[in-house]
């Protein structure tokens, strides 16, 4: 496992926004903030596997994250890392813990799409951090 | 040009943060936050030609930006673009002109690496505005 640099472990456990970098099947990068959670070992994201980000993970499992401090612009750490476990979650379960830990005001309602839902942990390779 | 979604105009033209995703030598994508502009048509970005962002553009001009609205993380604004235009800075004026908007504390002083700066100019091809 990558190390995580030393006194950057509070950008992982902080309630912030993960800018997911995917390679898209046309062989060109996408990027998107999303919404995380670090297990201690993984970033865990939750997608629907109709979403197009599900199908360029499915294709090429390496991806990229960065996470800016809010508090502190100098400061970032890049992720790149492996999706090394797609699992289904059709009760949204996941879904539901990100929702209440980000505060979103529709947290305890359906998503509509929880048939759909998968959970993608993400195993860092590199860690890169500055500031 | 790629037609900026209606609304979304700000996303690019006030002080925020680009998570710029590049592709890799290796293949896999890389992700940091940049300083950028936006000239009406490209995104500007400035690095140094001894990085290995650069030489990622180089070999891979193709390159993803998500821009974050900080006052509503339920909007967003995903760019797909490509480098079409690099050019050599060694008066390092647009990394001076991003510290000044974006109010560095070292603004006006010598970053020291003129002779390396470059600008990088983004061509956007694709826009998905999110909220």
């Amino acid at each position: 496992m990558a190390e995580i640099p030393a006194g950057f472990e509070d950008l992982l456990e902080q309630t912030l926004y993960a800018h997911l970098a995917t390679l898209g099947t046309d062989g060109a990068p996408q990027s998107s903030p999303m919404w995380f959670g670090w297990d201690g070992e993984r970033l865990k994201f939750t997608h629907t596997n109709a979403r197009v980000k599900f199908r360029n993970i499915s294709a090429e499992p390496r991806v990229a994250i960065s996470i800016l401090d809010p508090t502190n612009p100098y400061r970032y750490l890049e992720v790149r890392g492996v999706v090394d476990q797609v699992d289904e979650d059709p009760t949204g379960s996941y879904i539901q813990e990100l929702a209440h830990r980000y505060q979103a005001p529709w947290a305890g309602q359906s998503t509509g799409d929880e048939a759909q839902r998968v959970i993608l942990y993400v195993r860092p390779t590199k860690f890169v951090s500055h500031g």
